[in-house]
């Protein structure tokens, strides 16, 4: 039996009260591997996170070796192997972008800080928390020790509703509808590349009209969390935990041949990214916790100009946060 | 790949928004059941349940064949398998717990008799809504087609609590606690037996001071709800959704040799519980969604004063609702 040491930030909020289940569960790491679950949330949430740990303790769960919570990061971070990163300030009313960006830039300096003072070597840093790119761009620029490949940011839930807007629309089940990745930024500019999906083995365009493809379905998946918070009055928590269980589970078992699937991480430079940036772009694992970019996806046109904007989009995310990088 | 039609009931609740995720990832019915999800509610809550049903379709499950969201039971319930009867009406400021009975009954006359109506022959009905076993009761006495055998109301909350409490006490895994069934009502009432119960095959009583067993381990058990109440600011959800998916879990897979799980059921009369009372016992399945009475355990005068005292509630519980009964 292995044993880890996991980490969740905004322990008390909706997405963690939907992830820790899982993880207790074992659906993100497996059932041969024992977690030492640490809820970290800030000072004055602690007495709800002990709550929410009592529930953990009353779910009996057997891969569960520990669970505590706590507001300090030299308890909670210590040796950690996962850190996940779900809490941040939410956007307020009135609140652009920008104004988000800059008022969750400070605490994921503070993320980042206690990543490389207090976890384990090998540990892997997953970022939930909105802007998520340019919060994992934050955390990354602020613990050098820990190398590129250990950090990612989530754009699996958007990857999720995407197959799930192709398999309805093609009158076919998700598990047919394989390659659809997910470019650039987690935010209205994402681009969910249909071109190189596949429905029941064909080409999704083949599959669908190009032009439902080029227009209704990519602004269904940039618009689907605010459909979901105007239907159901509340923005999307279990779907986002899903797809943060979808995330790890990814990188911690072999993708399946003919399949990949899509995070955010340190570009290298592919594909006309620049270096540095936090960016999605689809990706298989060996099941070892890492990740190899696909590297022969070929682009046309129409991808290449809506990566370019999401990309551009990021460029000038990084620009607003240059004096919290150094 | 089996099929399966599997309705919830209270489907926009906190409860159900925890279980709905862990239904769709195959949790509760395996890796080789493919779920029709049914989202059922009051009418003024379909809209809500619909914004559900889209997180559901954000969540890319496998095996999650179709999901849906109704107000009128003649579509959700029709052929239905499993009926999981999680909503109910909660407990109001000042509300005793006599008032809660009788404000429930009526639900339950109508979802006995919806799945009497619609639901296939084989269907299992579980009951979360409190007061569950009454409820249960109440909804069993008006499907009068529907076998005994078909019918529980879930106390498996109340034995991941029981155990928990005993392995942290005892400095060992709640996977070493075993044989800790929970008696009667699950109600402040309610028995955990530690009486039988083993801590690595030992009995409890020589691991844990028996006078902690007696007092503080049984009012905790009892009054745990109440505690996280009070920790969290909210009642317990994803652990009552936990506690739901190790319920049919334990009905649709073998109990392992020297185990056994709680749930009440409808009583046959043995150990002195009237013969139709929906009481709590320790269960053993063959994992084919039945289950068999443990026949053969002993009970002390100890543990058989405190189940005549949680049965007698019971009894009062029925004759409460007798005119529902007919």
């Amino acid at each position: 039996m292995k044993k880890i040491n996991v980490v969740v930030t905004g322990a008390t909020g909706q997405v963690a009260y939907a992830l820790l289940p899982r993880i207790a569960a074992g659906e993100m790491f497996g059932p041969d591997t024992e977690v030492d679950l640490r809820l970290s949330d800030i000072p004055q949430m602690i007495d709800k996170a002990k709550g929410v740990v009592m529930e953990l303790e009353d779910g009996a769960y057997p891969l569960l070796s520990r669970v505590t919570a706590s507001a300090d990061r030299a308890e909670t971070h210590r040796d950690a192997d996962w850190v996940l990163l779900v809490g941040s300030v939410p956007r307020g009313p009135g609140m652009e972008r920008g104004d988000l960006i800059r008022k969750n830039g400070p605490i994921f300096v503070e993320e980042g800080k206690a990543v490389a003072q207090h976890a384990g070597q090998g540990v892997h840093v997953v970022v939930v928390g909105n802007p998520c790119n340019t919060n994992c761009l934050i955390a990354r620029a602020n613990a050098r020790s820990i190398t590129n490949d250990r950090w990612s940011a989530m754009t699996r839930l958007d990857q999720n509703r995407a197959r799930s807007l192709i398999a309805n629309k093609a009158g076919a089940r998700v598990k047919d509808v394989k390659k659809l990745a997910i470019w650039g930024n987690h935010s209205a500019t994402l681009y969910p590349d249909f071109t190189n999906a596949t429905v029941n083995g064909k080409a999704a365009a083949d599959a669908i009209d190009r032009a439902w493809l080029e227009n209704d379905f990519i602004s269904a998946v940039q618009q689907r969390g605010a459909a979901v918070i105007a239907a159901r009055g509340a923005s999307s928590a279990f779907s986002a935990a899903q797809g943060l269980v979808d995330h790890v589970r990814s990188l911690v078992t072999a993708t399946p041949p003919g399949d990949c699937f899509s995070a955010a991480v340190v570009s290298d430079g592919s594909y006309g990214v620049p270096e540095g940036l936090v960016s999605s772009f689809p990706l298989h694992s060996k099941g070892d916790g890492g990740y190899e970019l696909v590297r022969s996806v070929k682009l046309d046109r129409f991808a290449t100009e809506k990566i370019a904007a999401t990309v551009a989009e990021l460029v000038k995310e990084r620009d607003l946060v240059k004096d919290l990088l150094t």
